[in-house]
């Protein structure tokens, strides 16, 4: 639309100026630089295999060498080729660009040869950019930033999600929305409403109520130095709101059972850098789903949806991965969360501009969305920008 | 093309001072705010149906509610996502946000209740924009924009259009062309060039010269206080041109008729604010031809085309109907303006980048064209800018 | 990306500051101006024959009248709408603009007539913009530019090329790059790399490094005051590389035959202005490989591929023809050159918002191509801009 001048982050400064303590937040729309991102699953990458992908704009070569997942930039020193358009790989370790053979070693990004300038001085003196991988709970993280030292894996996801007993499976599948939009629509209590027609009920007694508000003391920050930084919203301390009126006349009814406990279909969620939600006891009672909105530009994101379950046994295993195929993934995953992802993409116009932040009207449980916006722009490790792309 | 700075307005700030009296032409891209627009014909709103469209840049949602007709914005005050995704209309009067309950009277506009916070202290105190319909001729008409009291429709529709012994047959459709685009094709009398092969030639005896200059005192600006503000264009004070000449050789002649008087297929025309042409004594003697070029964003408009016949009896309305769906829709404004509509979408690109308005090099009939452009820039009651779509 | 503000040429103030002495070069996005360009083989346009065609961003209507090439702007100086898309040619020399009557002569641009107001005072005073065109060597050839008088064409070409007893033969296709990365992949000795598997080893014995560096003395600027502008590398004068090496172990080899002499399969390349390379001894010994990178806009460049040789007699003549046919076209122009549009394709990225020249990492063998830069930003006769295409 209009041209305006903008900040180095790509917003624009009067938007950027008006939320005051919620500033980085609206400049993150490539998302938060200097954190952990999971951007494919571990089965995904075979030993000697070369996938390439995008996050935080970053386009990225991932290659498995000897167990182990490196990633380097995907675009050549010398003159911006991508390397994956035609894959030169003469060695297990390194990979040389098929224009004029600039060669690279993947475990360090150290420009090793040039093969058709064998002399040249920049030999052993450069490096293409590469980003620390860590493999968890059957997860490939990246670590895109350049600081030094790396901070733990264990600071960027939800507590829980690391525990030795829990095993986790999952899927994902890109949404054409901003991450934020992902984000806030996970963290958003009253966003239940959407969810009034899932095909969830045939597999559990739900209480659903068409909203749910915080009482005081409902929203816990959770901002230790060590630990993972996040917003906890206790579903306990709500008040749920059953019947939806207009003009006084009850027009549509939450499913309230006597069977169970409780104000809605989770316990609980909880919000965490660098973009990753909890849901307890979701999609069903024992389970805990785990999901990432991870940028892949301004205007996408990698819905990485998990779940975990804590295992003890083979048989426990081998159940968890049975019901997650034949109920939790189809049901849970695909048919629950389907609602959330159209949501999400109708409303990536209206925050596109930017004016969105400044133009919402949000009520009052929104409080909740808020605490998450500014925990994010006071704890995170950094915004990412157009220029940390060049 | 070029990332130049831009007027509020989204235009070119060297090309808006260089028009000098027609500034506000130039700036009004989406066109002109607080005046009445046209937008679909009444038989295709049903009792209780909703539908949506876009004009001046504004997404609206129009429902149709015991007779009358109401628009609102198609989009919610809380998070800017289109109502019309999911409608949910769970009373008469009201639609509700099918993300979070936010729940609008039509009528008014009102935020009647947040269905999933009840007690929210919005409820009441604050509205979606909202915007005056009234029905005409068989026309919906919506009025974009916030002006109060809101002007009579008499003052935006030419003389002649409200007629009680007046009936009103049209069609509308999609063009590729900013409005003004249109409203200049169907202004210029030099464009009959054009048409030298309207297959309406097997329906009347035409008068056709391929061009003809006003001569002094054919064109008249009408700008009254109370009534619509116009410019006419008489083509009995015309002189025609029947023969084309290049080099000293006829190259192509008008078809002159013994049989018929006048220098053209119509009368005369004349253009009105907002962007409504009539055209008299066409496409047949005994008919008027009144169409709008209603700005739907900044590069299409809505050609809404209809003729206007007096009838006095049902007979006369039958056979009115009857010509209307055999001869003046096929031939007329199929067949005769099909070749107004390729040629406004090709004119497109060279005023697009706003430069057009100075680089054009108008020849002297073409002064008919400026008096509209200062006549809109004097006497329309504001133009449209982004910022009114925030 | 971005919306910095721009220089007059479109560019990024900070990298045209950023290059010094090759500024013009990163200005001349849409290519130099005055300069001659071919647009077309001399085939292609028949007596009478109407086409059109883009080159430096100027759209085009060309015209063989009397056996003789005409090119004028494609767009009506009245409202700016192509005269081709509906083109009136009402006498040989004229095209009539069929929105209005606005009739052009094609020798000269000047408005002959308005057939619709054959006294406006227009007439005879106002030219629509027109290019000089030539033809040699079965091309046509046209000027962009506004220069007085026109430089000669064997300025813009490289030696040789318009020879006596030189035959050409040749095709062109659109390659989406810019026109530089054209240039600059076909004059870089070092990207020979990427044709390590070329069909035309079938049909030569080569030599073929797989890199080769300019020793001193290989290069040699020529800049003339009246004859072409260019640099010229001598293979004779390079440094083959036969193997490459990584990790201590030769990963790749390239062919080397006792059979034939030379470190290459060409002796040699030249890049002229404004962007053509000559490269002798190829695709076969005997040949001259000659091919232009044409700007078609920003974006898009038509590369224009020819071969020549020496003729003598009609046999010569047929068989050269015959050869071109079966083998240098399919295996040469179309086979071995694939790799370099591909190649240029996706470098285009890198370099298209400006900062690929700044942030590039050239190695030593590069210096030619900044040779190049240098001496084009030199030697051009003007920059093409925005402002030259209103
Ligand atoms: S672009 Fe990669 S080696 Fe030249
Ligand atoms: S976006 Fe409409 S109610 Fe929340
Ligand atoms: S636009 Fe060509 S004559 Fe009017
Ligand atoms: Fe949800
Ligand atoms: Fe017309
Ligand atoms: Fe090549
Ligand atoms: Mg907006
Ligand atoms: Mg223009
Ligand atoms: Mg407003
Ligand atoms: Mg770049
Ligand atoms: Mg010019």
């Amino acid at each position: 639309m209009s041209d305006d001048a903008q900040t180095p982050e790509g917003v624009r400064p009067e938007v950027a100026a008006a939320v005051g303590d919620w500033r980085a937040y609206v400049e993150a729309k490539m998302g938060f630089r200097n954190h952990w991102y999971p951007v494919r699953f571990s089965n995904e990458l075979a030993e000697g295999q070369l996938i390439t992908l995008q996050v935080l704009g970053e386009k990225l070569l991932l290659k498995r060498i000897d167990g182990k997942v490196y990633a380097i930039r995907d675009r050549c020193l010398h003159r911006g080729v991508p390397l994956s358009r035609k894959p030169d790989c003469y060695t297990k370790d390194t990979i040389t660009c098929w224009y004029h053979g600039y060669t690279y070693r993947f475990q360090t990004g150290e420009l090793v040869n040039i093969l058709a300038v064998p002399d040249s001085r920049l030999i052993g003196r450069r490096k293409i950019q590469s980003f620390p991988c860590q493999e968890a709970k059957g997860l490939i993280f990246v670590f895109i930033g350049d600081m030094d030292p790396v901070p733990p894996l264990s600071q960027d996801v939800p507590p829980g999600f690391l525990d030795d007993d829990v095993m986790i499976l999952g899927k994902h599948r890109v949404v054409n929305s901003n991450w934020r939009l992902g984000a806030e629509n996970g963290f958003d209590a009253l966003h239940i409403f959407i969810h009034k027609d899932t095909t969830l009920r045939h597999f559990r007694t739900f209480n659903f109520p068409i909203g749910h508000t915080p009482l005081p003391g409902a929203v816990q920050v959770v901002e230790d130095a060590d630990g993972p930084k996040g917003v906890i919203d206790d579903f306990a301390q709500h008040k749920p709101i059953w019947d939806g009126v207009i003009d006084g006349r009850v027009v549509v009814r939450g499913p309230r059972s006597q069977q169970v406990q409780g104000t809605s279909a989770s316990v609980g969620t909880s919000i965490w850098l660098p973009g990753v939600l909890k849901v307890e006891q979701f999609p069903l009672p024992g389970l805990t789903q785990f999901e990432w909105y991870v940028p892949i530009d301004g205007k996408t994101h990698l819905y990485v949806q998990t779940i975990g379950q804590q295992v003890q046994t083979d048989e426990d295993r081998q159940d968890f991965a049975s019901n997650f195929e034949s109920i939790y993934k189809p049901h849970g995953l695909d048919g629950f969360n389907a609602d959330d992802i159209w949501a999400r993409e109708v409303t990536e116009p209206f925050y596109a501009d930017d004016y969105g932040w400044v133009d919402e009207m949000l009520c009052e449980p929104d409080t909740t969305i808020l605490e998450w916006r500014r925990l994010a722009s006071r704890a995170n490790r950094g915004v990412q920008t157009p220029q940390d792309l060049r």
